[in-house]
């Protein structure tokens, strides 16, 4: 049995404290809301993120960060990304003893252009953090509360603690592979939101399941080129972060990146989208930083730069969409060849 | 404006009819059965295959292949993969010139472990097949007929005929692509019906999204390992006619080896679900043939195989698709990098 922290106590970070419980580890999982806090401990449930869900009482909930920290073997960091920095930077006050550092965040910071694990090697002094392990892949939060299938990567520059991890999460429905290819897990996790919030837009736009995934297929394939260009393993993409999260993120209901784009397509503006999923749109921070990261690394992203001027410059997203359709482009092989150079680079 | 004889006026080839008059050609479309020929003449629709959509004058339904085929300058072929052989048999008594013949089907001969190309090249004699062609990719009929846009790949050994065939099906809804990798296209375009079975069982087994994208990411995983063992080319499988048909035949409605699947899933025997679809399930024969391929190419193919024991050998399907998550491995790279050795040879 492990002392783990799970800190963030949204969808992910409750459905992850649920495994850790299933596993028989004492969770002890924070909220920055005191009443969320309290509905888990006493009525055992967290009506807001992951409704319907009985949390078992292996699972205790805490506001504050000192409590719920300070003797953890494993810290789950589970917050929105740009959360990370402030939330880090309070926790690391409360630590005694190294801890192994999980973090489950899908995000690249705009401007910085840092992938979370580079936040968190920042934030956290070198002397605390054990070991720093990235889990990903394709994981609906309500779906892995419910115990149905599902698999995920647990990646890190230590393999120990890659197989650390995987044997902490581990059971019969929620099956942990490793790789050591963090950069490329990482921006797999983090791109395939930009993805899809595009495929929601073409989807509001009721241009049907054939569109959609021409859009997966070159959105992976752009994911693929700057990911490699900034040192991922080209196989990863072809992985559960890659491929597997890009798909169950581009056309599932519970992904609300997707609900946004599909709001999006529907003629709403992104504010008021933003303001109605009452929950964080990863994706939108990640297009401007995708943007960048484009620009930065010299590869074409004609996908998430469509995106970026949705969302950041006013673009009409039918405007956008119909740009990209339309695409000069006539032989695939010059985009699949344009893939394998980066590849094998 | 070209003379085009489609062969079959299922779904399929009657959308592709519908593309092609729209383009402005001379289309003349053939069903074996005399009813339907008749309802498209004087109905104009196809209410069996394709309710709903009006069918314009240029397209002209023939009952005899003899008055469909005699004078075309082009040949589509959109019967199902096991009336090829017959139907060809047919069509080539009729032909007095060298037809341009394009493929639109998608399977493997059992048995032979032909793909339809090769076929197509045993069935018609070399002085009337000018060039062979196969069109591909996620494209389902219901969508491509209410000019949703599409995107498609022509394949060919002669680049020449590749792009004759993108030049008459292109429009401002249906964007074609070349791609000479005739041998990847084929294969991806069959195999990918063999997981949209396995992922319409998982879903009829209630198990979720985040199972079926594990279940794709592997499946695709699987068309490229044999794919590339069969001489394709491994980039083809990050194409239109690999992950972007995968994708759309495995999540949406559409799909009738997705449905099937599903049904299966759910409980109800094969021969009751076969009689209940009113269409051909290409799947099914493929599946059969995946698995003398990946006996022949000494290639592993844990998706294909279980599938193919749950429809030939009765095994249960939640049986065989637990087995399938709960497989052994535990590093995700051991079977990516298996994919890329593949991908290197």
């Amino acid at each position: 049995m492990k002392k783990a922290a799970i800190l963030g106590a949204g969808s992910w970070g409750t459905a992850l404290a649920l495994v850790l419980a299933d596993n028989g580890h004492d969770v002890r999982l924070w909220s920055h809301r005191k009443s969320l806090a309290d509905e888990i401990n006493e009525r055992r449930q967290n009506s807001k993120y992951l409704p319907d869900i009985g949390l078992p009482d292996g699972i205790r909930a805490f506001h504050q960060l000192k409590e719920a920290a300070e003797d953890a073997a494993v810290l789950v960091v589970a917050v929105p990304s740009k959360a990370i920095r402030e939330v880090m930077g309070e926790v690391r006050k409360h630590l005694k003893e190294p801890v192994t550092v999980v973090h489950v965040c899908k995000g690249i910071e705009p401007d910085s252009l840092k992938r979370v694990s580079e936040i968190l090697t920042e934030e956290m002094p070198e002397e605390l953090m054990k070991d720093l392990v990235v889990l990903s892949g394709p994981s609906h939060a309500e779906e892995v509360s419910l115990r149905h299938p599902t698999t995920v990567t647990s990646s890190s520059l230590n393999p120990e603690a890659a197989e650390y991890v995987q044997e902490l999460f581990m059971n019969q429905h929620f099956r942990v592979y490793t790789n050591p290819d963090i950069i490329g897990v990482e921006m797999g996790g983090a791109l395939k939101n930009v993805i899809a919030l595009a495929a929601g837009i073409t989807d509001g736009l009721g241009y049907g399941d054939n569109a959609k995934a021409a859009l997966i297929t070159r959105g992976l394939a752009e994911i693929a080129r700057l990911g490699s260009a900034m040192g991922g393993n080209p196989l990863t993409f072809s992985g559960l972060t890659g491929i597997g999260d890009l798909i169950v993120t581009c056309t599932s209901v519970h992904s609300r990146n997707w609900r946004a784009g599909n709001l999006l397509g529907k003629g709403h503006e992104l504010q008021e989208v933003l303001d109605s999923m009452g929950m964080v749109v990863e994706g939108v921070r990640t297009a401007k930083a995708a943007h960048q990261l484009a620009e930065k690394y010299e590869v074409k992203m004609p996908i998430a730069e469509a995106l970026y001027q949705v969302l950041f410059h006013n673009q009409h997203p039918k405007t956008a969409v119909d740009s990209l359709m339309g695409r000069g482009r006539t032989h695939e092989m010059e985009d699949l060849v344009n893939i394998m150079e980066n590849r094998l680079t």
